[in-house]
């Protein structure tokens, strides 16, 4: 799947269209299989322990699907999340940040489906799991 | 399923162990069979369009299943969110509080596991719905 | 949601177009918010022990959610599983049979959301929950 | 994790602890990281249409997942699934068998979890994917 949407054209779409979380998440990679996205960690982010939340990491693979689906689409979808199903494997490294990797498995005609998994920076064993489905709002 | 921690108890242990949250919630009825919270949503909970954002649906039916066990197992109850399958199936009306209901389906030796519907206050389609899974940890 | 298939047309249909499953099924209530289907426990569905099986109590869980939604679109509907996320809570009671009881909670213009909850017949206690999301065909 | 079954293990304890269902499945690969499975699609595993059914396609990924796990814990486990996320993302290919990879992506304690791609044989474009969690019982 060819991507329409490069590193620059989703951060800036970011920056205008989702300005309240924008600064949350930095795009890292953009390829035509795999989207990378980074949850900067601020004190707003973590549970009681020091570790990032739940509704943290959910909101991580959210965005990862999204801009993933978005590179694929270009900037005037209004793609919504529809399900999410998400696998908390470990518990997140204290003071880092985390990294999620997204994939587009299907791109239909009104739904689209891919996968996430995360990680802790600079760790090699997963923190969590999610599939997700989009609908896809019909072109106008 | 017996409850012991009541309405009073659980607003407590949210003040005091999620301080960070807490105000974000209102615990409005626990029975035996049901536990309602209330999301009281201010701007960080919107997206663009004024409605819910998903994360924060998330985080609603996360900290609803939560408090739906620790209502049954007391506070001494560090479970853990393991897994959560959640649709979103309407938008929720803009302007408005979003109220949740869980249920607890199993309280095993190990893992919990129920479900939650979710509306926006005074409406009776449900905006989402979702089935969550505790780790329950090993008796001190 | 009114229902337009009751008891008898769901029947039928099951016995014309899936006749491949129909004897496994019985549907037994069909009511606005609910729709009740027996699964009739016969070795193929049994694993090693005794019990029925995950994936018979899959295909329980996907037929009920399925008949919920023809009884309120009728037979024309060629609806298709997009998703289902189950949780097998309990093991069932060996020799018994397994009864599903399915509430369709969004029924839109492309995707219809629901979920269902499965006991062995007698108990109270239930064996497995499941929520899923149908596709809907457009109207010819 | 190193695997401690290989292919000829996993296929003698299929065949000798399930013998209802050895003969739908045929282990082709079993790697580190890798489980690979073949449904062998005969009339039962069909809908009308000639398409594999959803239980089928369910079945495929549960038993994959288990057997990923069984390749590095041994043949004395008693893996139960505890839940399964499963999206359907195109119909199969009518007349194809079905070929299914697994991947352990947490082995704990208590619970093992992992993912499952399917598609039909010499296709590229998956039909299916799942994530699904397995309750992993006490060392004896």
């Amino acid at each position: 799947m060819a991507v329409v949407m490069d590193q620059a054209a989703l951060t800036a779409f970011l920056a205008r269209d989702f300005a309240q979380v924008a600064e949350d998440f930095t795009v890292t990679r953009v390829e035509e299989d795999l989207l990378e996205v980074r949850l900067n960690v601020e004190a707003r982010h973590l549970r009681p322990g020091g570790t990032v939340s739940g509704p943290s990491m959910f909101a991580l693979a959210d965005v990862a699907m999204y801009l993933a689906i978005l590179a694929r689409l270009g900037p005037v979808a209004l793609a919504v999340t529809t399900n999410c199903s998400i696998d908390f494997m470990r518990k997140p490294a204290a003071g880092r940040a985390l990294v999620a990797q997204a994939r587009v498995l299907k791109l239909g005609r009104v739904l689209a489906v891919g996968d996430v998994l995360i990680w802790s920076e600079g760790e090699t064993a997963p923190v969590a799991r999610a599939g997700l489905t989009y609908s896809i709002p019909p072109a106008q």
